[in-house]
């Protein structure tokens, strides 16, 4: 029977994959490596190097495919990322049924954890739905940007007892009232924070975690949002691409 | 200077540890383990082994110390645990002055991640401020158990751009209004899901993950929560203990 494995390979440092990952990745025949086609191609290049690093003596075949775009004329969100799944749910099926002969074991290398903001996983469920292609599979956790986020500031995500929201900037923007005194924002494009209305809010932000060029501010709004701007636009300019998460903690009263 | 790691070993299982984990264990000189005291002595048992396993050259020494208990007189629950880590704040603060020789490397390892629901990070802090015994630290990010939930059932943690709140039982059980689809409760002695109203809500529930004595429940509350109450009754009536976790989703529609 077919297996893939489906693996968190951590936010950021080749360091931060588990050792549970690198035994996976030690039986694996085949990766498939679903490429953006833009500039985050450095991304690409980090799961190379974690095979190159990782794996000792098991022979295997990296499949690139590039992954479709999102139809950006689709207005409704929800959709507009559905109808993209749909396309990918028949991407993948194609390479698991033509890319892996029957006892052959596959794998996607996450970004991260597969659990958070990542897609893969409800891919593999319609696959598995469909029933076109019989294999066998299993999730392997990995360290999300979230924890590097805290780990690089050496903070908890909450006070004692305290509730964390793990968000997106879209629904920050949305500018519905947000309950929990700790909230914790991943795709933002659109610097959601700046509509925070309490200024004496602290931010914990980070860019390129765990990476050469990572990037961390700390502060009130009030004296850091200007700073984060500042930092974001030049490291975008410099690098052609961010990856930015940060917190947001009620102050202490 | 001393030199102190904060080391998430991740929540269950041994593998769930990542290599930047491995390559610290591998420079600490000491490391201090706090014992609760209780029939959760496997905990200490896991850490032990994790360091047999994975240290290869470096000598080393354990330091137990039992972690005092929170004084249950004291009402306020914020109260009582905030009196709790001032003692434990001279506690850890002696352990690093008179354990670790000034050019010596010590180590917390701590269950899943440093940065969710644990204290170490904050009583580290209030060593700092009170600067009675100079060294520095860095933080090592460990698989949470809320990732370990969700790859041991093979689920994302919400659906697609939507938020997650991680709480208590205690929260949830207050019976405020708990507004986000997605709701991963974690301390939770008491099976506060039940008292959510609708029935229909999807739970995805496990106890001991990553361990031999692993338990995976799923379904709608319904369904599923009988069953969760027998096996965690049954669970810790046979081991003596419990840890478990568990993901409500709102129903799909
Ligand atoms: C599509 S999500 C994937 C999240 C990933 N599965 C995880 O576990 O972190 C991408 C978002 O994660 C955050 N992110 C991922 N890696 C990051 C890093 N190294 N530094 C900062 N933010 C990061 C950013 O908010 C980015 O917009
Ligand atoms: C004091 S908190 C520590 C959390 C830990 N720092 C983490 O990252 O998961 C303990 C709670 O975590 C959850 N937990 C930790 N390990 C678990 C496991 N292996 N299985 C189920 N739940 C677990 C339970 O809800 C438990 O009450």
């Amino acid at each position: 029977m077919r297996h893939l494995f489906i693996i968190g390979i951590g936010a950021g440092h080749p360091d931060y994959i588990t050792i549970q990952a690198v035994k996976a990745l030690n039986l694996v025949d085949i990766f498939f490596f679903m490429n953006k086609g833009d500039s985050k191609d450095e991304l690409v290049r980090l799961r190379k190097d974690i095979c190159e690093r990782y794996i000792e003596h098991h022979p295997y075949r990296i499949v690139e495919s590039v992954d479709p775009i999102r139809d950006e004329s689709i207005p409704d969100y929800k959709t507009r990322v559905q109808q993209w799944h749909l396309e990918r749910v028949q991407i993948y099926e194609d390479l698991i049924a033509n890319e892996l002969s029957e006892d052959a074991t596959g794998a996607f290398l996450i970004w991260g954890d597969p659990s958070l903001y990542d897609s893969t996983l409800r891919i593999i469920d319609q696959i598995v739905a469909r029933a076109n292609v019989p294999f066998t599979y299993d999730v392997i956790p990995g360290i999300t940007s979230p924890q590097a986020l805290a780990a690089r500031h050496r903070i908890p995500l909450h006070d004692i007892g305290e509730s964390i929201l793990i968000t997106t900037g879209r629904h920050l923007a949305s500018g519905k009232p947000i309950e929990p005194e700790n909230i914790l924002v991943m795709l933002d494009g659109h610097a959601a924070y700046k509509d925070i209305p309490d200024q004496q809010t602290q931010i914990y932000w980070g860019a390129y975690l765990g990476m050469e060029n990572e990037i961390l501010l700390s502060g009130t709004l009030e004296e850091t949002a200007p700073k984060i701007e500042a930092a974001r636009a030049e490291a975008r300019e410099r690098n052609g691409w961010i990856m930015d998460t940060y917190l947001l903690s009620k102050p202490a009263n």
